[in-house]
């Protein structure tokens, strides 16, 4: 299986240098999502808005750099960049300083969705908040709690599937950055939300996924049973829906449903606009067995020019499953009639 | 009202057919929903994710064919293939066994959305799984219970409004197959959840409603208080929101709300664009009286050009109402200035 | 401060002059929205549908007219007609007549969405539901609490973030009437909900905000801490979403949550899309500090092109924050480099 180990996808590397700080403040380690795993949530009971965890302050330094092919990316180590960039996870409370360092010969900025900054952290020209060339700067993004509002009403909280991308290079809404790939994805969990044990960043960005295009959409990779987060990010000047193979999930703050009585919409296919996101976790397989399950933009003429790539399922202790090889290489081999 | 009955909609005529299936394993019969009426569904109670009803097995056999004009459709018999297809109705635990009969002489399949089907019963050239010109081959489609997952989250089920289309004809994303009209609907239904005294599919699919465009899309037509069910699919390569004029209905799995607290948005006007679908249920001229009510895509240039219908609500008694003869005629004489 | 105060956003001012109509049946004054304030929708606790409110009948005439630059408006007065025209807010349960007088040389109708209407008032020309020009019409809007359904679901009421349109200048669409300015919002308030101090709408109509473009979208004004409404409303032929900087809310009903376990999604960027609308409130910089905060259409292309504004939090006592007027200068200094 070298072919497949080869094409081992993106954003599972990139799963793996994501943060889901836990630890001490000012500690930044890259743990892999895995180590805290599923019972741990359990365990903890579900967080009903009360603020359980002090909130810790992360500190991370962050390097946008040119990639090859025209592209940038923002990485966790010089020289390591990637599109998307990493995964940045904060539990609900927490604050993330990130020391964004300008390798590249361009203006640039960071700029997040869901979460609190004041207008230095903006990330916008108009706020005077980027970096020239050369130059480091630190954006300050916390959080809140959901709390009582007026009238028995709530006001919500940080938790959600955001994402963070450029708003300054090329122009002062970043449109050139976010096209060449500064963009990923920012997770604030509640305590008490569910800890996957792989995690995939998927950007609808223009006409590609993750900036590339079938059959170059790196296969997303899980075996049987395991839990498999999905972020879904939406960038660009198109429409788009994302459509999931045999999988489903509620359309709401988790992609779980909140308890039996929840009303939320269940879906296989939803709308990813620019500037949109959301996210879910499925068990890889369940109830439809292993195999190579499609994910695409449901648009037609999307999903035909390149806009579409695989969600890989292997057997439960790894190996691949039968027709699993045949499918890989038809998608392999499709270059354009795909 | 010859006029209007020789204009029966043809989602209507394609409701007759339809299948909620509460019989016995096997048992393939095209029951009328009205059969079964509210009551029943009320008197059941509300089903919690508790699965009351054993899982049955159904199977069917779906006939793929040409049609005049250059579309395909799907049919319970031969010759008579409709666009959209034939509505599918099961309740969530049950199973549909589909054997699909390639009446055509082009390759094409049947995959659908929201159910579980493993990789032989996708429907995707990905996978192999498609009907050659001339071959039968059997689909099957199963469901799931909610049940209760990690953390006190519960996971979805199966019951939703979804739909079912071509994934073979003219590329392995079935691009001219649904573009010609392989597509229809799927309810996967709740036990409590409550079945309608009629039922429409609406498509939009592309510039067309269920491949129709004004003044040629069929009326839809229903009598004062009766509970008619839109089930309304996205398809193709445009955006488009969906709008009843003087109906409104709950965003969410059922378009009821779950109860006096459901914080779902009301709307009368939703995104429906490829891939999705959405269903609810409205009492025909509830709060409104009868009339001619337009439905129409609210994208004002596809609305112009031909994505606008009427949904007639005639008196209780089945006479029409005052004006409805007109704005018909209205409708009927516009061809293209509408 | 003279040059934001020549300024003073179009909205604002509209919003001085909605009706949040808690007076006797048949006298209408537009009353100030903050003359309600938050703390009686507190004290009246939350309206769990049952109808607190006895229905009360409002009676307002609206102006139809051209306006300079070939555009049209409605207003509350001869020769006051504004684009947007202006908010209508009623209390779930209540009625509103509207005599709508035509004073331009074009056919036009008012049409709403949300609420009930029989044919006369559907505002088509396919129900005949139009004013000639010069001609004086009345419109009855109603409408409906949430009550209990079928199966022990619940039938959604009237409350919601509204809008009203053209639906006849140009053609039986009211695609000119729309894009040259006939459009506004309409609230409908459940008893228990929350009043805002400043309420503004935001119209994505195709490719401006409130027929306007950066640099002349007007600002919108509010002070540290109040509650601000945004109302977002969508027309024309194109896709959008819109995002605010800084601050989050619930896609849901009210943009609150209903509770801790709501399962809301929270977003900060949302679909707009034509005849869409949704509304939320956020408390002015909570959490985030004051100052220029962006709010455009993400779709990369629009907000280059001129979908973009700014939401200005000034200090609590109304002073200009740091750095807020340098980022207004720029914003007003961008002719299309923005």
């Amino acid at each position: 299986m070298t072919g497949e180990q080869a094409r081992l996808p993106q954003s599972q590397k990139v799963s793996r240098r994501s943060m889901l700080v836990g630890a001490a403040a000012g500690v930044v380690a890259p743990v892999a999502v895995s180590t805290l795993g599923a019972g741990s949530a359990a365990a903890q009971g579900r967080g009903k808005g009360r603020p359980g965890r002090t909130g810790e302050t992360h500190r991370v330094t962050v390097y946008a750099e040119e990639l090859p092919g025209g592209l940038y990316g923002y990485g966790l180590e010089p020289g390591k960049a990637t599109v998307p960039g990493p995964v940045f996870e904060i539990w609900e409370g927490d604050t993330l300083e990130i020391e964004l360092v300008n390798n590249t010969d361009r203006r640039l900025s960071i700029h997040p969705h869901g979460v609190n900054y004041d207008v230095a952290s903006d990330g916008s020209p108009l706020n005077d908040s980027f970096n020239e060339p050369g130059e480091t700067r630190t954006y300050v993004w916390s959080t809140s709690f959901q709390s009582e509002g007026p009238g028995g009403f709530w006001i919500p909280g940080s938790a959600g599937y955001w994402h963070y991308h450029d708003h300054a290079l090329g122009s002062d809404h970043g449109t050139e950055g976010i096209a060449k790939g500064l963009y990923g994805a920012l997770v604030v969990r509640r305590e008490g939300d569910v800890v996957p044990d792989r995690q995939f960043t998927v950007v609808f960005n223009d006409m590609t996924i993750n900036n590339k295009m079938a059959p170059d959409v790196p296969i997303l990779e899980a075996n049987l049973g395991e839990r498999v987060e999905f972020i879904a990010i939406g960038h660009g000047n198109n429409f788009h829906t994302f459509h999931l193979h045999a999988h489903r999930w509620a359309d709401n703050r988790t992609g779980y449903l909140q308890g039996p009585d929840d009303p939320s919409k269940v879906v296989d296919n939803r709308d990813l606009n620019p500037g949109d996101s959301f996210g879910f976790q499925v068990i890889a397989g369940d109830g439809v067995g292993p195999g190579a399950w499609m994910f695409h933009c449901h648009v037609q003429s999307h999903s035909e020019t390149g806009m579409s790539g695989i969600f890989l399922v292997r057997n439960a202790d790894g190996s691949m499953p039968d027709g699993a090889q045949e499918a890989i290489d038809r998608y392999l081999g499709h270059q354009g009639g795909h």
